[in-house]
């Protein structure tokens, strides 16, 4: 079952690697929704009733890095293996840092100044440098790690909470999640790149707000439900946050009359962080390969730790 | 004779410096301009007259980056020593990627949809990412070299155009000023850092445009005056740039009615690439390193290269 957007010759590329294999088209079990109780294989997400009549499913391969879907109690109770893609620590970091430069150098307001067609320029207190300055990196995965080097880069000192407190490269320092408001304790900018887990709900509340330095600049491109959003309000409003910058919120999409939307100092991207051209083909092309693999019963790509919710 | 902006403890240090030094300000010299002719030491520019009256002037040190107010008739006839801050970099470079990700991105469109407190985003094939993209530096001096760096971090390849085309760190290639038209056959990306001199006015024309690749992206961070105006407006009318990012424009500042500004695709900063909240401490501190120097017969920092008049 192919059941997510994909490249337009991904079936042929299937028939290569597995020519005997029958494939269902998300158009077709919209139709006959039974289909998928014969299904072994899927590429994309099921809903939860899917999950349940899918008693067939053997392994299920998904083209997003957030696998929040299988976290209901339907997949979490079903023994196929799911895999996900990861194509996204290029984009979504190019993506963090185009929220944090913006932030940094003001361009809402050169945005606006062009639109009124004026030859005017921020104050120099408003601009600033993110050399010298310390990331904290909130969940340094793949995507955390290609940031963490950027920041190097960009003269920055890098620490880091993870879940596994690993050694990571281009990390001064790397801290268990119990050790969340020390680490933030030292960031003028904290990045959040959490997937939505039962642990990681609201994990940056009114206390990690308050654990930031004064003037703080935060970002959030995981997911909506890791940040307390009243909280975050009120950090924005108290000034205890300089900025924020975020690609993800809760609730999502956020409503028109959203305060957010109008909060000074805020840029908001809807979820569009890990979007690039080559999407669906290097997605694909991850599929195809795990595809082979789950044929020769090799190892999988990607395997979604099941315990550990992502 | 200090005619510049300047933190308040400056007086003192130069007094440190220079016990014996009688120290002018701006405004003394705007209520009485003859004192211009008993300077021996300017922290700051000069207008062609002043230059002109500066008879006892030894030493000129700039605050800026650019010395374009040194090449009137009168400053090059002057026999002073010219100096300048190599404070840029860092902030430039940093501006650099601002506009760049911003363009990629597509954070004019995310901001006007703020404003509009619309949840949607721009579609795929208008979004895109630098890795794998080639960047060409037109004029890599102490900037440009830094935003190599920053490119190569990104997973673009670098390819660099230089007066003196010494090899550089993290370009592949380095061309001379004559092979100008070659180097930009090469550029996704295409960034000037030129000062403004004779050789360099309008450097950046209708054939150089002509030259870059079918939805090349265009950066200006030096000088307006490198860059054809209606050139640059043609080419992003026929679509051979695919969008504009200037902190620079010629004329500047760019008037309310100029089409550059309701131009799709082009972000305008007004010339606050270099601004950081450090700027005064920091290029005061190079001005009294120099004066060090000077009082000490030592070699200055910063000298300009009279003949390639930057």
């Amino acid at each position: 079952l192919i059941n997510t957007e994909f490249e337009e010759d991904l079936p042929s590329r299937i028939a290569s690697v597995a020519p005997d294999a029958r494939i269902i088209m998300r158009q077709d079990i919209k139709a006959a929704g039974e289909l998928v109780e014969t299904v072994d294989v899927v590429y994309g997400k099921l809903s939860e009733e899917q999950f349940t009549r899918a008693k067939n499913l053997k392994w299920l391969h998904s083209a997003s890095a957030g696998m929040d879907f299988a976290l209901s109690a339907a997949a979490g109770a079903h023994r196929a293996v799911f895999t996900k893609s990861h194509i996204h620590a290029e984009v979504m970091s190019e993506h963090l840092f185009a929220m944090l430069l913006a932030l940094f150098r003001r361009l809402d307001i050169a945005h606006s100044f062009q639109l009124d067609s004026k030859w005017d320029r921020p104050a120099w207190e408003q601009v600033d440098v993110l050399s010298g300055k310390t990331l904290c990196i909130v969940g340094a995965g793949v995507i955390g790690r290609r940031c963490a080097m950027l920041a190097e880069a960009f003269g920055m000192e890098v620490i880091a909470v993870r879940r596994c407190a690993k050694p990571t490269p281009h990390a001064k320092k790397v801290y268990p999640p119990e050790q969340l408001h020390e680490a933030l304790r030292g960031g003028d900018v904290v990045v959040a790149i959490l997937p939505n887990t039962p642990e990681t709900k609201k994990m940056i509340d009114a206390d990690a707000f308050a654990a930031m330095p004064n003037g703080a600049v935060f970002l959030n491109v995981g997911r909506g439900q890791t940040v307390d959003t009243d909280a975050l309000l009120e950090a924005l409003k108290s000034g205890r946050l300089r900025a924020a910058g975020l690609d993800v919120t809760d609730p999502e999409p956020l409503p028109a009359d959203h305060p957010l939307w109008a909060q000074p100092n805020v840029l908001i991207t809807c979820h569009y962080a890990g979007m690039f051209p080559r999407y669906n083909i290097e997605a694909g092309a991850v599929f195809i390969e795990n595809l082979r693999r789950f044929l020769a019963g090799d190892e999988l790509l990607g395997v979604m730790d099941r315990e550990a919710g992502y």
